[in-house]
């Protein structure tokens, strides 16, 4: 029987692995593997398999004997590349030994660095770099960390942070020092003495001395941290399986700060910031890598390009041939990954050393020229740009932004419900921010939560605070809707009305003083923060171009006026997907109407008032309809409960009496009768429609004379007319009789040809469960997710925040489903709903309007349930084109599979 | 080819039909036909087929010629049996022409009756009854039918009620007079005339007086009657196909009130208010059918067993031998139907006939009497039995009931919430319910709705009665979990607390005044209503005990004391469903502690307010226990949210600082924030005892206390642990680990062994959804389907009222929801929990603890879903018994078939 293949080399131009290998090899040893095979100068070493890991447990915590030669064959092929031996006083190899697992598991398991000093090669090592206090230290360090992970000698009291680094604190206060850099080479080989009492004292060994004893305890180490309390948590959370076990790298050690002819730094292939195609990074001769981050000494540019004072040596001109070389490799690794690379290096003595080669990070802007770039430059194709750039990250590039550079004072942080960076002066009241505004003042208006009374005011200031309410609070969506930034839900602030402030704790921010408020972040800070504005490049219009071509899902746009319609056309939408009509009758001479209508005593008072609110409503169908020609218009039917439409306080209920000339008992007589309990569940919906069918006339009156107007004029006009919150396909049948029966009626009087839908919303849990029946006589569906995960859950949307949070914090929920599509639960009922109503009527239009409708994940779900479109707010339209698109191409990845 | 057959006969002690045949011949010439079968005397005809009727409209409305042979020999074959002759001036047989389809639908169609009848043969009937007035009259309705029925002569315009009316009252003015009967021959006669001339005017036709020309108008007419658009809505409400079409019955008139030895009667084959074994029934000599019914002559006893008073003569002394023969006939019947029979006879000159035979009705008292002596007779056997009585007759043998015979002054109507008969002085607020009671009055407690701060009042009641709120608001659960009479949602009330009164229109009832409210039909009557006592007779307990003996589906119920433990149990309860735990912390000592537990600042304070709860509680289920010693209790966690525990009045605020020594600001504060916009879907439930687990652990430290405590006095007790309002595992993994946890360390303690479960609500649409992730943790699952209606709908309970009245009314629901399980939308979300929880865990115990639990169709769905047990309030229990009985029997029907 063939030997069992335990380990795998690289290094030295070659590989036993490769990138392919990551099940046997871990995500770290497959890399080195990937990035020796391509030439690429990668410190040499080898990787202990995960199928080691495995019979390591399975065996009773033993090694086979067939590893242990085949550990010694890659130790020696490491001294072969490296000119060094490991255990030589006179040149010493030092190795590192990491962890390594198949997926990703970041500072959970162990690394042992500088593996192979002890009394005689650490000095060989000071004699090889000429530098006997970085040998001291680095034997000082090994010792630390031997002792720490392979000895376990941890702390013994909760007194007790780190037995070692007491050592040197009280070796510090005994010389005065200040810093560590301020111990001499006597004072770090007091230090290794120390330690190795240390050692002995508590753990009753001497620390090892022969380095293939210090090898054997660090492999093991690395392979028992697999199972320490932190990484069996971790698996747990992220669902990783116990049974994949790790891989040890061991690795030659490389110095970047052997002398003048050594370096180390950091570069990107392309620049992360701006997404240039230079080269761009920083470097330090005769330094660590810790050197680089640390910011003691101040790294320089590495080449012409990235130099920004004449001052700077670059190392381009300090060392041209290993610059040439990394920029050799720089292009390999860019046409190897087919991205923009995060590289780090040293060059000990002369010689360039990769030691990493990852994706690098970048901002949103980069992200999107470097994709667009990389299709240009024949690297990658379409598909694959759009799903370099999330859709988070294009979220940045729509709002404008606090300068990153400004100093922020943050006080509180709440939800971050809608975003952009807003700031203005405090006010308390909607009444209060709209007359600050005609006078031209920036106001942020705060409030315990906002109602439909204090849209005005909302749409009046720069920005919204709340200290209740959650991601789809009135205040989250109609902030949303506005593309308004809105900070809600921050329950740090004790807001205060009548003394007209609000606490943070000692803070006391009163009306009148300036804030700012991060919608992206949810942060509130005090005074003015300086903001910068968005800039869409041409690589933008262009990604998006590709975005539309692949994606199949449609995106439309939720708005309620023409100017949001126009806002959102521009963004992309193709098409309205609701128009929700109550906000239509908060403004001026309509609320009155209104208020009139819930007030008079029969249906022949109440047409006489509707008959006033007749022509608003046709004036607002009319703008919309214009703004989105030959694009479809869903209008939903009057929706929210009519004691909406009433003040609540005594004084303004009085106003109300004398403004339409009726006693204020009555007012507060309606205002009593309207009293509902819970008011999500109330008397609303298609519920108001079918008791008084007069409202859902003048309503379809005014769609239609506006439609059949504007048809007249050459207007291509397609309305869907939409009724909320059906629940049996009863009360659909009894709205659409008089929706049909009205349409008619207007389209006759005009004489023209109007194509028309009418379907519903499916936002009560019973309605996806009927949607067969529903389907029968709806012509279109749309998914109302925010009510729908309001009922599915029994979760009131407004109420939330009061435990919300803490169901998150106990991991309860994962997410808030108000902003991310309950898959599980709510995604079934969806899911149903298509499927059932497509039963019946295959032609079915299926779309969503809830919040979900523009949050990545919740789109690529109605991608896969094989809805028509989406419909979001004006703002969230290019995320979802793009979320929409990725949906297509994570598809065909999961078909190729 | 053989001919056809369209027409059955019957009668002479012979049938070509049969009962098995009423989908050819409909249901009542099938009937007719199965009569005369039994020999027993029925006055001959024919019956034309249903397939005559299809036949009809497929031809395009003609008749086959075969059709015309066979109607002759039908009237030939009645007039051989009468003696008489169809049109004969000398001895004219008449005829009813009678519509009849497959499924009864009572007055939608045409009937002609009197045919036969005209210039001629109207005298022929005047000298062989010897009375000319009887013989005019007839012949006047006649046309008045035929006219209206067969000539469509309706009124034409909106004045004109009925055009041959008219003509009656103008003569009736004419002459003076005031009732029909004053008209005599001579009137008869010209009236005869003045119809004629009408049809004659209006139709252009003379009334035909050819007896076969009038024959064929009036099937024509009957089959026509089948598409009438009175009968078309019919079907389609009643979902009755279309196509099953009539058939039509031809039978000999006859005449009760042909001399003295003419006589017609009803009677009912046992006592239909006792259901006592006695022949029942009265009669008029010479009289017509009608006669018996418009009381102007007084009916007489048929028999001695009737005879309430000496000068009565009955059938029997009278007429002996048509007596003898009725009584047979009635054994026959009995024997035959095996079920007591409401017929109808009349006997012509001294022959008898029999008009009709049906399933008599009868009282709840006499259903239960009846079916249990039939088993005895060995007439039916035990499953026949328990289908004989309604769950709702059940009902109203379990409550006292207004005497059927007392006046009522009827103010208004709500709705039937909780059944029974109160009667008191009306008191308007909780705490005047409980003083009035304490020195003796009795009182109806009147509220705009109640809330749990009334408790203590409802309890002092003899009934309540609410302007608002539906089925199952909070005033309707209550009520009908104490089996106290309750009347909700009387919105033609206007209550005035501050007047201490209402008003319904012009009365106006004070504090103080006498009411009469009736739970079972939601009347509200002025001053008081003397009430009957139920009796519950050896029969209704021997029927019950059948009951138990066939059902399959175990009946618990819901109780929250021992009280309304020990009465369930009484009732036949097999365990406790739901005991909520809440209702316990309304009480003196306690709710004070459970306020100063919400005012707590931090944990530590809401501990040491719990523990001043825990012997509280541990008593309560100490009690519970004891009662229910051997049998299940399943024990609902808190489940409403805080701030139902605080006033939310002022005063009452201040009153609870001062109790409690905190300073009044502290409690508004705190009342404000946890004020929630929708309570129903806010912080309640499981969210609960997830941020405040202390409350959890007392809760259950004080089950498990009294079960350990029991348990070593040796009585056996059985808890089951219920998590509210679940709709994530997660939630119910994090409850079921403090459960666990704290029922060890209890049992442990006590050092005894104590069977439990822990299990949770579904009653939160996303729990039925992933049922089969919850029932991997969850040993049982108890159906909520109050909540789970609530938001499977998107209806609030406690606003319902504002429309569900509107959607009855508009058909758009056929019942209300919290009433009747919707097994079409909420039933599917219930079958999907108990199939998906039993996919991972098959033996789950699965049951409801909804109101629906007592109602009889839902009962019957949760048999056929497959659930282990329903629970419902005590006094429903017997209903839910027989209701689980009868599912039984009726499946075993359905698989019969």
């Amino acid at each position: 029987m063939a030997e069992k293949k335990w380990v795998y080399k690289f290094g030295g131009g070659t590989a036993e692995g490769s990138a392919e290998m990551k099940n046997l090899l871990g995500g770290k040893g497959a890399n080195l593997a990937e990035m020796a095979r391509l030439g690429i100068p990668v410190p040499p070493g080898f990787t202990i398999t995960t199928e080691m890991c495995k019979q390591y447990y399975e065996s009773g915590n033993k090694f086979p004997p067939e590893l242990e030669k085949q550990v010694k064959e890659g130790i020696e092929h490491i001294e072969k590349i490296m000119g060094s031996k490991f255990g030589d006083p006179e040149n010493p190899l030092l190795v590192s030994v990491r962890s390594g697992a198949p997926i990703s598991m970041p500072g959970m398991m162990d690394t042992v660095l500088n593996l192979g000093l002890n009394d005689e090669t650490v000095k060989g090592l000071a004699k090889k770099t000429g530098n006997e206090r970085f040998a001291w230290d680095s034997y000082r360090r090994f010792i630390q960390m031997y002792g720490d992970v392979v000895l376990g000698l941890k702390p013994e009291s909760k007194e007790e942070i780190d037995p070692f680094e007491e050592i040197i604190d009280r070796l510090k206060k005994e010389k005065g020092y200040k810093y560590d850099t301020d111990l001499t080479v006597d004072d770090l080989k007091r230090l290794v003495e120390e330690f190795k009492k240390l050692i002995k004292e508590r753990k009753g060994i001497d620390f090892p001395q022969d380095p293939w004893e210090q090898l054997w305890g660090a492999i093991r180490a690395v392979f028992e941290s697999w199972n320490n309390e932190r990484a069996i948590t971790y698996r747990k959370l992220n669902k990783i399986p116990d049974d994949l076990g790790t891989a040890v790298n061991v690795q030659a050690m490389v110095f970047g700060n052997m002398g003048e002819d050594s370096a180390t730094g950091v570069a990107f292939t392309r620049d992360p910031a701006t997404g240039e195609k230079i080269f761009y990074g920083e470097y330090l001769v005769n330094a660590q890598g810790e050197d680089v981050v640390a910011g003691i000494r101040t790294p320089q540019p590495i080449n012409k390009a990235t130099k920004t004072s004449p001052d700077q040596k670059t190392l381009e001109e300090v060392m041209p041939e290993a610059y040439k070389q990394l920029e050799e490799i720089r292009d390999r690794l860019e046409k190897h990954y087919k991205d923009m690379q995060d590289i780090e290096f040293t060059i000990q003595q002369g010689r360039l050393w990769m030691l990493q080669t990852r994706t690098g990070k970048r901002t949103a802007k980069a992200a999107v020229k470097m994709a667009v770039d990389m299709v240009k430059e024949g690297l990658i194709d379409k598909k694959t740009a759009i799903m370099r750039v999330t859709p988070e990250q294009l979220d940045q590039l729509l709002h404008p932004m606090f300068d990153p550079k400004a100093e922020k004072k943050v006080i509180a942080k709440g939800l971050p419900a809608s975003p952009g960076a807003a700031t203005g002066r405090v006010v308390f009241h909607a009444d209060d921010a709209e007359e600050w505004a005609k006078r031209g003042e920036k106001v942020i208006l705060v409030r315990l939560e906002t109602s439909p009374e204090d849209v005005g005011g909302m749409h009046a200031a720069e920005g919204i605070l709340t200290a209740r309410g959650g991601m789809t609070s009135h205040a989250a969506v109609v902030a949303r809707g506005m593309g308004k930034t809105a900070v809600v839900g921050c329950g740090a602030l004790n807001v205060d009305y009548a003394k007209k402030q609000f606490t943070v704790g000692d803070i006391v921010v009163k009306e009148g003083d300036w804030i700012s408020i991060d919608g992206s972040t949810g942060e509130v800070m005090l005074g003015k923060v300086p903001t910068v504005e968005p800039q869409m490049t041409g690589e933008f219009a262009e990604l998006m171009q590709w975005v539309d071509e692949i994606r199949k899902l449609g995106v439309r746009t939720n708005a309620d006026t023409p100017h949001d319609a126009q806002v959102a056309r521009n963004f992309g939408a193709e098409g309205i997907g609701l128009c929700r009509t109550e906000h239509m009758f908060f403004e001026g001479e309509r609320i009155k109407a209104m208020r009139e209508m819930i007030l008079a005593e029969d249906e022949e008072g109440r047409r006489k008032a509707l008959d006033k609110i007749l022509p608003y409503q046709k004036e607002d169908f009319l703008g919309i309809f214009k703004v989105m020609e030959g694009l479809p218009v869903t209008i939903r039917l009057l929706d929210p409960p009519l004691h909406e439409f009433l003040p609540q306080e005594e004084e303004a209920q009085r106003e109300v009496a004398e403004e339409l000339g009726v006693p204020v008992e009555k007012v507060k007589e309606r205002v009593e009768s309207l009293h509902e309990l819970n008011p999500m569940l109330g008397h609303r919906g298609c519920r108001l429609g079918i008791a008084y069918p007069e409202i859902t006339e003048m309503q379809t009156r005014a769609i239609f004379e506006a439609a059949c107007e504007l048809t007249k004029q050459g207007v291509k006009v397609l309305p869907e007319v939409m009724v909320p919150l059906v629940g049996t396909v009863e009360e659909f049948q009894n709205q659409k009789e008089v929706i049909d029966r009205v349409a008619k009626e207007v389209i006759d009087k005009y004489g023209v040809d109007v194509e028309y839908l009418v379907g519903t919303m499916i936002e009560v849990p019973r309605a996806a469960l009927t949607a067969d029946k529903i389907a029968a006589e709806a012509q279109f569906f749309s998914f109302g997710t925010n009510d729908l995960t309001q009922m599915t859950f029994g979760y009131s949307r407004d109420d939330v925040g009061k435990f919300l949070p803490m169901y998150i914090e106990k991991k309860i929920l994962k997410e808030d489903p108000f902003q991310v599509l309950d898959q599980e639960g709510v995604g079934q009922l969806v899911k149903m709903g298509v499927e059932r109503g497509r039963s019946t009527r295959p032609e079915l239009k299926v779309g969503i309007c809830g919040e979900h409708g523009g949050e990545p994940k919740s789109v690529k779900f109605c991608h896969r349930v094989g809805m028509n479109y989406v419909s979001c707010s004006p703002f969230r339209v290019p995320i979802a084109r793009l979320a929409a698109a990725q949906a297509v191409v994570e598809e065909e990845q999961e078909q190729a599979k």
